[in-house]
């Protein structure tokens, strides 16, 4: 993280420079009135480049996409209506943690002092309305002026690499074109405070407390991915050969393809071993764990939050005891050095990415076990399950399957996401979704962010037909950029998500009839590959075609029930009927 | 504005009952599992119809075209995500004066309570995070509780009617759904402070002013129409036989097709008998009007706004002297008793509907003044003008012709806006701009909510494809409810309203290209009739055939070229060369 050696010549070069040096290569934005003389910048800097959206939202979900995959992300809008338009995805970026940078470029300071009635704003003279709104939802703000703006963007940048969170700076135009400092330092480092004595005080703790545990197991979580803490929990994982999980905020924060890895845990919507070995453990050492309603299958974990050994962002504790200053890599370097000498567990369960086919049963599932056991039977006989229609348990088993270890999973929220965790994923295969934020919409500009982040791996979208209406635009932008993701579109005709929560054949869940088919050619995607599947063979066909096209976009438009729902919602239905109604 | 005579049972029965009250129909937004319930009641209101949008933005949108057409508009949305994505719709109708209520339903008082990390929150146990960013666009909010939701509905009602502004409310999902009294009152009348003194001292002020006037104008803008002084102002117009003119904002609030009207006025963007008229008055009432960079031709107006006769909200002003308490709709009637006896001035000069065709001048028009007279003149005798390349010229005048009196015409910001604002609209036609907000891709979803406030009246959208990549989806909504606009989409390949600002040739100012002609179906449009217009003539027969076609949803893809843009900007190049580049 050193300073780029371009001479630094305005604030808005030196803020790219900034930028350049956290590894951030592409800029994310739309232009507007405000901020043109200000792309020119841009354009001109030799290490970043233009991205320009098909909308503010769509850039905002993108920045986030690419923060996750390299580390930080940079948006850029124009004042008032383009830097709200992009305020709910920064704000996923904060709930989610992922570090992001929101420029919003607005009018000149002479228009400011002046009060000028001029557009994009509330036409009162305030200009710091919309700074005000995003104080909100970022971690750090600033209104940057000439003689701040060099110590405020490091002051905001700072601050969201120690917190892993979104920034906003407002910057007018002029302000960004007018000159900075040719000689800046290095930002300083990102090192948090370690306290020795407190760590020695928790390898004690935890000493004793590994030593009084028979059964201990790891469940970790996105916490790790953010702080920068996933060899150290590797290192952890292969010491001890524990049994472990992921919630599904944290998927892929491990090697799936590990004998140890039991799944992704999630209350009662967990695979049966996977409950059994993390709500059943001794002791249970949790990694950067935040439980949320939606990855706890509703607060339905078993295990108590105050036992164990729960390694936060700089808090380590023991059976609720604190240890502060202990960051979560330190811990778990601390606790990989106790647990060498301890005997191998046993292998985990084989995960559920070789099951059974199970379409009939569930066409059944309503009926008593006796009838759904007679029709499984007649059904392998009689009809391979492959020439039924598809349902969600064949597309979600199918789908794990053509995971490739250079693909990027990206779901989501709702039936596509629940569906995929699940699913062990080859060493490799990296996941992105957002189970806390929940924005629907948000995957399909995320892909576009995450796959110019790593052109070397290839982006693998899950998405509902009514998720991708919020958003669907980028995927222009996506083709634009002539890159080559596999797009799996669950035509399900609507929110089945909420059809389960409530209202099930209720008008609201309804959406707008699209023919996807016909969307990637109508965005101008140059030769997009389009497959459809209405039943597993065509299913199974079309993931093949799709792996093996690797020089185009391939959507993959799959076919299912308006009430079919993966079997993470049928274990959360089945282990625990009160909390079936997916928000209480 | 009566309760309506449904029993009330629940707080959200009594919500809707209210914004039934104010003439709301239809409510806009999106489901998410925090309102699903809650929208169970807007399904069981029979006055009160749900229109789920492809977005939230979108919907917010639609509100605000709605509030335009008929007073009030609402949308409602889920807590947080929902909420965000639409805040920049709200923004603006705070900005343009529009009435509308966003409803932000959240998850249940006793979850706040125990502060649960649930989804779609930062995960920090604060849920008020939204409502205070909310709190910077709108001009009344609250947080509803059993024991305050109806006094703080009628609070934001009546703040949002007085300021004509949006207001917002977060709505525990539990505290929506329990029970409010059955028997409430009319929301009290709104009605503003009227002085008597005052409107006498301003009555007499204006007199002499108006006795020492020999060449009276009047200048109207769209706070006439927030204000509800339409009727007033008309009467004015019709007494004293003033020639007027609009800004661009308040477009439509005159009967344009008034031999007095002479267009509408931006400072050097103004047609020049516009501009004589108005910059030359001795007198200039102003009627209702704010002056904001875009709406005069980034303030070239050469009227002082410190002289002359100034109605505004609630302060009418003579030469600067301020009359409070007097508010617009008072000021127009006694200004209209005043004049009653003056004699008629004289008609206006006809307005550019009828203008002869200047497609190749147009192409020429960097040349010299002798070249380019020769050239139209070999040009009128070779090659009518019909089956030149469409220009921009041409394309205003035509679509300015096809205005039908049943028409609502929408226009986005940017060349669509300043192309058609100088044709005069036959008489009971309608505009909805936004030249103040001026957020792009507004207009698609105001259409939504502008014909579904008044389906006896036919949308008339003018949407360059810049734009209309922002907000396309709502294109599906507009489908799946049958409804029957006209839409130009104007294909000039990107941003040429930024192109002429500022980066003629800059990469940013390109979007990706789309198949405009095959977006209505794919999106799920009905039985679209889809026309292309490349030349004059194609145009022509194109808008003949849209306005017979009365049962469908039309588009007609306009191709006008990369660089060329609406008279109005010519006349601002032409007449200030200084102020050429939109935005200083």
């Amino acid at each position: 993280m050193t300073s780029s050696p371009e001479t630094t010549s305005t604030i808005m070069d030196h803020l790219l420079n900034r930028l350049h040096s956290l590894g951030v290569r592409h800029l994310f934005g739309m232009a507007g009135d405000y901020n043109l003389a200000v792309l020119d910048r841009v354009l001109a800097h030799p290490g970043v480049d233009w991205i320009g959206a098909a909308s503010e939202l769509g850039a905002a979900y993108a920045a986030d996409g690419y923060g996750r995959t390299r580390g930080f992300g940079a948006l850029l809008t124009t004042f008032g209506v383009g830097e709200l338009s992009a305020i709910n995805g920064v704000a996923g970026s904060y709930a989610e943690r992922v570090p992001v940078l929101h420029i919003a470029v607005g009018p000149t300071q002479a228009t400011e002092r002046a009060g000028l009635l001029v557009h994009h704003t509330m036409a009162d003279g305030d200009f710091d309305r919309f700074a005000r709104a995003h104080r909100h939802v970022v971690c750090a703000d600033a209104v940057l002026r000439p003689d701040n703006a060099v110590a405020e963007i490091d002051r905001v940048l700072t601050t969201c690499l120690r917190e892993s969170r979104p920034g906003y700076v407002r910057l007018p135009r002029d302000v960004a074109l007018g000159p900075a400092s040719p000689h800046v330092q290095p930002l300083p480092p990102d090192e948090p405070t370690v306290a020795q004595d407190s760590v020695e005080a928790f390898r004690a703790a935890a000493r004793a407390r590994l030593a009084a545990a028979d059964k201990v197991a790891v469940l970790a979580d996105f916490l790790v991915d953010r702080f920068k803490a996933r060899t150290e929990l590797a290192s952890l994982l292969a010491a001890g050969s524990f049994p472990h999980a992921t919630l599904a905020t944290g998927k892929t924060v491990v090697d799936e393809s590990s004998p140890h890895f039991l799944g992704v845990y999630g209350g009662a919507m967990s695979e049966p071993p996977v409950r059994a070995a993390i709500d059943g453990a001794d002791l249970l050492i949790r990694a950067g764990v935040l439980l949320t309603d939606l990855t706890t299958g509703k607060f339905t974990h078993r295990f108590d939050p105050e036992e164990g050994i729960d390694l936060g962002i700089t808090v380590a504790k023991v059976d609720g005891t604190a240890f502060p200053d202990v960051p979560l890599a330190t811990a778990l370097v601390a606790l990989t050095e106790l647990v060498g000498d301890r005997p191998p567990a046993p292998e985990a369960p084989a995960g559920p990415a070789c099951r059974p086919l199970d379409s009939l049963a569930h066409l059944v599932s309503d009926a008593s076990a006796k009838v759904k056991e007679s029709a499984t039977a007649l059904t392998r006989e009689l009809c391979p399950p492959r020439f039924l229609p598809l349902t969600q348990s064949y597309l979600w088993e199918a789908v794990g399957s053509a995971v490739q270890p250079g693909h990027t999973v990206i779901a989501d929220d709702g039936t596509c996401l629940l569906g995929i965790i699940p699913r062990h994923f080859p060493s490799g295969a990296r996941f992105i979704g957002q189970p806390l934020w929940a924005s629907i919409g948000y995957s399909l500009p995320a892909l576009l962010g995450a796959q110019l982040a790593d052109p070397s791996r290839r982006g693998l979208l899950l998405i509902g037909d009514g998720a991708a209406q919020l958003t669907v635009q980028e995927l222009g932008t996506i083709g634009r950029h002539r890159l080559n993701p596999i797009v799996v579109l669950v035509d399900n005709d609507g929110y089945t998500i909420e059809r389960i929560t409530h209202g099930l054949r209720a008008e609201y869940n309804e959406i707008a009839n699209w023919r996807w088919s016909q969307i990637p050619a109508a965005l101008g995607v140059p030769n997009p590959l389009v497959l459809s599947a209405r039943t597993p063979a065509a299913l199974d066909r079309a993931l093949s075609e799709a792996v093996a096209t690797t020089d185009r976009l391939v959507l993959i438009e799959a076919f299912t029930g308006k009430y079919d729902v993966p079997p993470a919602l049928k274990n959360l239905a089945i282990n625990r009927p009160d909390r079936a109604r997916w928000v209480a």
